[in-house]
Formats: C-alpha cells, structure tokens, sequence
C-alpha cells in the first residue's frame, strides 16, 4: 500500500489521533484525555498509545507510515520541533518533541504550532482545498489563526505567523493578556464577546434576558447564554453578538488589504451563530477593505470541525517530508 | 556578455529606469517627466526613450536585455499586465501595458504594483538582501507597502497584497480617503502627522513654533516644518512626531503577531526625522507584539532611496522570467 501519515493534535485536555493517507482519507481515529498533569513521559505515553490505537482502528501497521505530524502548543522551534513552555502543559521547558516521538514511533516526526496546523487542514482538505491563499481565524476563549500563502503555510523563523488574535484592532484599546492593549481578540473571542455584553449591562437601562439567565451575576454569563437569548430574540443580546462581528469585521478588513487572500475561514463554537454573526463580519469586512480583494476575499465557516487539527498535523508532516525530499535529491 | 535586465518605475511625475545586471549592478540610469496629462500613447513614447536612454549610459545593447520590469501604479492585473485606472494617469483604462511595452521594446514585459516592486528592491539588493522575509512601509503622503515571505514577493491574485497603510489600528477612527475609518495611513503618513499636529493645535492652550512657522494658518502647516521644529527644540512638534511613531508601531506590532518577519523596513522622506521617530516606532512595535517575534524583528531605514524602484522592477522582472522558465522546464 501506499504510506500512510499521522496527525496529532496534542491539547491540554485531549490528544486526538488520526491516521491519514496521502490522499487525504482518514483511515482510523483516537481521542484520548491527555493527562497533562502527570508530567511529559506520562503525555508522550498518551501519544504513543494513541498512535497504536489509530492505526488499529485503520488497519494499518506502523511500518506503513512514512511519518507523523504533531500541532502543538506554542510557542516553539518548529524546525527543530522543540516546544518551548506551552502554558497548558505543565512542566515542560524546552521539549525535544519531535525527537522524543520520533524514538519512540522510529519514523521521522514534525512538530508544528496547533492552530496553523488547523489552518493548513482545512486548506488541505477542507474549505480551502481549491484555493492557493487562505486564513483561519478560530474563534474560541481566544482567536486563534493561521495563514497559507502562495500555497504554503506561513510559520516565519519563530514559528510565530498567524497571531491573527493579536492584531490591534484600537490603539489603547482593552489590555490583552499578551501584554499589548487592543488586540481583537480581547473584542472578537468569546471572552472578548462577554466583556462587551458585561461592559454595557454594567452601564444601566436595559431589558435583556441575560440578566435574568446570569441571575445577576454578570460573572457567570456564558457565551452560551447570549447564543441562546440570541435565539430567543432579545435585541441585547442580538447587538452584543453583531457588534462582536463588527469587531472581527474589523480585523478581517485589514487582513484584506494586507495580504488579498482568496478565503477567510472562521472555525470554533462560535460560528453556529450562523447569519447573526457572519452577516455584520461580512459588511464590516467589505467597508474597511479595498474593493477588488474585499469581493474577492470569501469569508466562510470551517469545514473539518474538531478534526482539522489531526489532518492538518498530517498534511503539515507529508508537506515537510515532500519538501525535504525535494532539496535532498 | 550576460544578459542584463531593464526596471522602469512608472509614477505620475516622472519615469526612472534603470539597467540593472542579473547580479544587480546598476550599469545605467535616466529620469524623465511622465508628462502624464498627453496621456496613454505619450507615456509609452517617454518609456521607450528612458529606456533607450538607460541603455546608452550603460553601454548595452538592447539586443543584451533578457526582459524588462515595470512598476506601475495599481491596481492591476500583474498576471497578465493590464493596468486598470490609476489616479495619476489620466486617461488610462484597462491598459495592456505589458503587452504595449512588450511590442515596442521587443522583450518580455513584466508589470507589478509600485510599492511592491520597491519593496522587492529592497529584498533584493537592499537592507533586505541577507534575509527570506521582510515588509516595507514607505512614509509619504499616504503609506505605501510590500510584503516578501518566504523569499517571495507577495502580490495575491489581485495584486493588492502589500497595502499596509491600510491596515485599521483604531475601529471606527479617522476617515480614510479608500473608504474605511482608522487606516494606518490616516495616522503615520506625513498628512496623517499633520492632522495629528492641527487636532492638537485647535484645542488651544500651545506654545509651538509651529503656530508661527504656519503663520498662523493651520492650512499651511507641512512635514518639513515639523521636522524643522524638532530640530529646533520645539516640544510639542517632538511629540507629534513620537505620536506619529507610535501609532506606526502599533501597526508594525501587529505586522509582526501577524507575519512574524525578520525585517521591517521604513521608507520615505519622514525617515529622515531618525531616531526621534525611530524610537518610538521601535518600543511601541515591542510593546505591542509578542516576545519571541518583536525581538526578532529588525526595524531599520531603507537602503536604496529613489532607486528601489527601478531595482525592484528590474529583480520582479528577473524572479519571473527565471519563474517561467522553471515552469517550462
């Protein structure tokens, strides 16, 4: 048979596992909880467990696989594969991953950041598989992002391209965790979303099922219930969801004029907003971009859901080993 | 001899071009008004004659040029040539400039957007030789831009990509003549530095040197007088240009989160301002992007002056024909 490759996507919660043909068919999954907290060999036994239970459920021995992807969190050396100190693993520093992996599967591994990988799923195999340009926004606690260009994903020398989240949408605007101010996703996430709703309700006067659903503790408000007022048609709730995709607009605009890609895909919980979301996003989007890449610029919703990140790890390693191929003969 | 290469920069003022070995010495030079209100047949006569011209001072024959490159003013399809309306070419519509160069110089014509083919320039034999990314702002009256990744220049499929100063670093601020609110432009250009000088002004309450410079009259208010009023010691017109310098790294900061390059590279006449400029324009890029890539990103002056253009045309010329013959191969 033709190699297969694996994907991995090492979360702080799962590692999700697939095995991936060079076509692009997944032949077998896995999902597992990672068990962050009981340290690195503990997690790279995870993985490995992970990749045999793949391959069993695609029928596929390791002796078939030409090499395994892995998106991690970053930030990292992507070259080397070493990660450095991803906040949602615990205890490590300076991790070796790529090699770690590669002894312990013995075939080649890559490691690439997480939400790149994701991006370069659905360009592969998703959404964008017939475009040459593309960028994922993935809207989720926080924004995260990734770009294909001229038919390559874009990592740049620190791994780092694609922190679509942290484009400053407002000088001085809200201060973001990343220690600048005014990053969109401090308005375009949904943290950022909950902060619009809290910032206004704080401000008095208004009649919205919201309050009553937080039961007046504005801490507790969830991006759930503004999706569920939303569908119950409170006007509040309906304007907090617009102006947050006025906001994304916003970024997306500028990613426009500034790169001219053909697709502009957005991924996470909160697209199942649908038209409420996407509407706003698409008018704000065209109005701060230059005509002709504004029309051209499609901005649709993600294709592969959870399992962009598995494909993408696998697309990311066959792309690298393709290319590595290629400067050795 | 080898084949040499021709750049013409088309503006709407004048017409440069430059012969330009492969290796990237520039062997001859001419300039020529544009005269652009004698409109289409006019521009290409004076485009022939620089080239000629160009050719004499070098030595060469036109029999020895492989191919020429021209920037022009966009936007355009750079694919196939044809320059739709630019502003400071009156007359011009849906011009096959490529194809008209092409028959009266006997040569493959190749057309890309001005700002990107100066940023190439730069990437190519400028301060951007030595590395595989980089993006250009040049400060004038607006704020042009080009972007290389991955050793490639970026255009898009419209050739829009590059446009920097059209980048929103403050939703819903000032109007910008493309249509949108807040562009980058709108704040870092010499007009943009102006109206933060006037804004100020009217709110009363300075004492500036300005105020006199103008003779009173706001209207009158230029970048020269600024960077004469800094020199001079005049507090508020150094603040205006540290303003200025830190709303321009706001917007480097998130060039950076976004493209993670190794080089950012400031063009244009404001550069001339130095370190009262620079500074801010480097702590505010730092401040607002992440450790890893801010560190990594040099901020540095043009190399290449009013010659980038005509190099760049001539390097985008030469990447395409050596592109074609890849493919052909």
């Amino acid at each position: 048979m033709t190699k297969a490759m694996i994907g991995i996507d090492l979360g702080g919660t799962n590692v999700k596992t697939a095995v991936v043909s060079r076509e692009g068919d997944v032949l077998g999954k896995d999902s597992r909880p990672t068990d962050a907290e009981q340290g690195l060999e503990a997690v790279l036994d995870k993985m490995v467990e992970g990749v045999d239970a793949a391959l069993q459920a695609a029928k596929v021995q390791r002796a078939d696989v030409l090499a395994a992807g892995i998106g991690a969190p970053g930030p990292m050396n992507w070259q080397t594969g070493v990660v450095f100190a991803p906040p949602n693993l615990p205890g490590w520093k300076d991790v070796p991953l790529a090699r770690l992996m590669s002894e312990r599967l013995q075939i080649p591994v890559y490691v690439d950041n997480d939400a790149n990988v994701a991006c370069y799923g659905e360009f592969w195999l998703g959404v964008g598989r017939k475009v040459d340009s593309m960028v994922l926004l993935t809207l989720g606690t926080g924004v995260g992002g990734g770009i294909v260009l001229m038919g390559q994903l874009l990592r740049g020398p620190d791994g780092t391209a694609g922190e679509i989240g942290h484009l400053c949408v407002k000088r001085d605007g809200r201060q973001c965790n990343c220690g600048a101010k005014g990053c969109l996703e401090q308005y375009a996430s949904v943290s950022g979303m909950l902060k619009t709703a809290r910032k206004r309700i704080e401000q008095g006067g208004l009649n919205t099922l919201l309050l009553e659903m937080c039961g007046g503790a504005l801490d507790n408000l969830t991006g759930k219930m503004i999706s569920d007022a939303v569908e119950q048609g409170d006007t509040f709730a309906k304007w907090v969801m617009e102006e947050t995709g006025r906001w994304l607009g916003t970024g997306i605009g500028s990613i426009i004029n500034l790169l001219n890609p053909e697709m502009v895909v957005l991924g996470g919980g909160m697209i199942g907003a649908g038209d409420v979301l996407f509407n706003p996003v698409r008018e704000t989007a065209r109005a701060q971009s230059f005509e002709v890449p504004g029309k051209r610029a499609e901005i649709i919703p993600a294709g592969l859901g959870g399992d962009a990140g598995v494909i993408g790890a696998a697309g990311c390693a066959l792309n690298r080993v393709e290319r590595d191929a290629g400067k050795g003969s």
